[in-house]
């Protein structure tokens, strides 16, 4: 079994990395803080005996040896960076886990027949550079490297500029290693495990996105002397439109719809707003369900009387995970005694870009109210230690095949 | 008669301080941009044999002598200030006509029983401090000197700082003299001249205004793994206050309502948001009607299932003007045989605080399109020279009496 109250003291050490007042952590990708982590993930591995290799999008492989190099690694793993005013579990607990089954190994002098490899995906999270999941989609060929490098963030600086600013631009090439096998353990970020005090998530599938911008042209105007009836009004059009995606994926549950950002100009209370861009996600298990999303959103701003242009700026389709990992995950969890359920990620991973790659899976642990992309994000060392202990056996169950 | 084209070359001389690539003016109040067209404007006065006086809140006062130093000046005026990417008319259109007054009067050797003063108040706009209106509510007696002197702009400068800087703190104590009338010469800012082809408002009262501040409190959580049924979005909140706001101006005709401003947070697209603030702006003509409209507004607040804080920021009570000085305006759009009628204004005017000192009333022209608040914002040549026509035979007449 692993050292719970070891892992606690990594995740404990490493929210220090861009922490914030509030209890949380700010560490976008690629900045300063996330060099720090990022440099503290490589010193530890190193000095448990493991490889390091940076690839050329910067994600990070610190591989331990296993008994017959002709084999591939067995891989683990998630990200490092957060989104702003993030929590301290989101994405860093699958690497810390990571870092702490090769410590387990160590100290049993287990030896594996798989190399196992702990991996920093660059960019889970899509706040800084969109799209979200961006060094795993470029390893698992779903991005091409050379337009991902030309991304720019709000201040136009480039996903290679920010690569080299910070020193993790790596000589490897992306996608050079063939894995036996990923398994990504995460926070859930969702209510239902704790509904039903459940200790794991066994998850079998990650849902399909869609990302949309839409931008609403309307006629500034003085907000004292325009009549109602002849206002041309950007904000009330774009209200119209956060209620129907709203209602929209209310009428297609399991399916989500948000809008996240909003920016209205010329932002003056004494003005009817001329403008404002809109930033919405929309997520449903089944690709058939976002295409019904879509069309009904499509509708929806058809019939509003506003001059308003959509754009699909980007789509994940729904991954399911191979059934083999998942039996290996929900063994282990019985095994260990640990209760268990199945459930599909509401949020996206990069185990969704991996499962294209190699078999993949992966395990929740709960998350306190079901919050997530908050500073209150928590799960408590017994959970965290669960998960990280389910992680050992899956990948020893892999291992023995 | 005024010399049209001498009050055109001045409004197209002035849209130089602050102008915009697209044609409109941004001069918010005490900036480096106001500092120049306050020294233009005094320069300009002087030269014409006017004495200046600034208060110690920046109104600044032209006066053309009259025959009988013992009566109280006749004012005329408006303000130099604009709203961000606002237009080149919306008050210096008042100023200007102000100033082409006393070159006629001057050129015609015409010598008035009372003075003449031209007024530019400090602040109108109340965009980069609120409340509008500013330098004539201190004027009128409406505010403290001091209290407004502490307010801020977005960047913490206060209103005491900002005279300073630019050189515009006076010496002359607030509310230093007596007017005989005050007359307010100003463009329509709505369409309801344009659309009867009517060439001048004859303004009989401004409408009241209340301003509110919203603070919506949600909870941020991922837009993936977060239910519908178990979301706290502030956005999907503050949409519905958009949308009831509109609803309630519609039911309260002739009132009006509007959202100027929203501002989102954390503002990602894949975070359900935790926060919204909204800036509110309603209007009425009578105060009843204001009663109505903000009982509406918190009783729709108040069902809404969502944490909304609601704070009543700023009142200005309907004002009706006097009706000896709006007779004035009439007889002198007839005499001048212009078409005439009469309106309330939509907008807000330093002439509502002013007409709590003296008797007042205002004069419009059209606005193309009704827009205002807009760098499209126009006034034709005869339709600025119509108006300053009515404005000089309105101050004959007020003089004669
Ligand atoms: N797990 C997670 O928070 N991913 C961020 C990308 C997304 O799903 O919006
Ligand atoms: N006339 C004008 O635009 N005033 C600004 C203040 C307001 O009415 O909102």
């Amino acid at each position: 079994a692993i050292n719970g109250d070891r892992l606690w003291a990594d995740i404990v050490a490493t929210a220090g990395f861009g922490g914030t007042d509030k209890g949380g952590v700010t560490r976008l990708t690629l900045t300063e803080e996330d060099r720090q982590v990022r440099d503290w993930f490589i010193a530890e591995c190193r000095s448990l005996g493991c490889t390091i290799e940076v690839d050329r999008i910067g994600n990070i492989f610190a591989t331990y040896p296993g008994e017959d190099p002709s084999l591939p690694p067995i891989a683990v793993g998630s990200h490092l960076d957060t989104q702003p005013q993030g929590g301290r579990f989101d994405g860093i607990l699958g690497v810390l886990a990571g870092v702490e089954l090769i410590r387990t190994l160590k100290e049993t002098a287990t030896v594996l027949r798989h190399g196992l490899t702990v991996v920093n995906w660059t960019n889970e999270e899509g706040s800084r550079f969109s799209p979200a999941m961006m060094g795993s989609g470029v390893f698992s060929g779903a991005s091409r490297l050379e337009a991902i490098e030309a991304l720019i963030d709000r201040d136009g600086k480039t996903v290679l500029a920010a690569l080299e600013t910070i020193g993790y631009r790596g000589e490897t090439a992306v996608g050079h290693v063939g894995f036996a096998a990923y398994v990504e353990l995460h926070i859930e970020q969702g209510p239902l495990l704790e509904a039903t005090a459940t200790e794991i998530g066994i998850v079998t599938g990650v849902q399909g996105v869609r990302w949309f911008d839409v931008t609403i042209t309307g006629t500034e105007a003085h907000a004292g002397s325009t009549p109602m009836a002849q206002r041309d009004d950007a904000l009330v059009a774009a209200s119209e439109i956060v209620l129907a995606v709203r209602d929209i994926a209310r009428r297609h549950a399991p399916g989500v719809g948000t809008t996240g950002s909003a920016a209205v100009g010329p932002n003056s209370r004494n003005v009817v707003p001329g403008s404002v861009q809109l930033q919405i996600d929309m997520r449903h298990p089944f690709e058939a369900g976002l295409d019904q999303m879509q069309a009904a959103l499509e509708q929806a701003i058809g019939a509003i009387d506003a001059r308003v242009a959509l754009s699909h700026i980007w789509s994940k389709q729904p991954v399911v995970f191979d059934p083999g990992i998942v039996d290996a995950v929900r063994a282990s969890a019985a095994t260990l005694g640990y209760s268990a359920t199945e459930v599909v990620s509401g949020a996206g991973h990069d185990a969704a870009h991996i499962a294209g790659r190699c078999p993949t899976a992966m395990i929740f642990v709960p998350s306190k109210d079901g919050l997530s992309h908050n500073e209150a994000e928590y799960s408590s060392p017994e959970e965290c230690a669960r998960g990280a202990d389910v992680l050992l056996q899956t990948v020893l169950q892999i291992d023995l095949k």
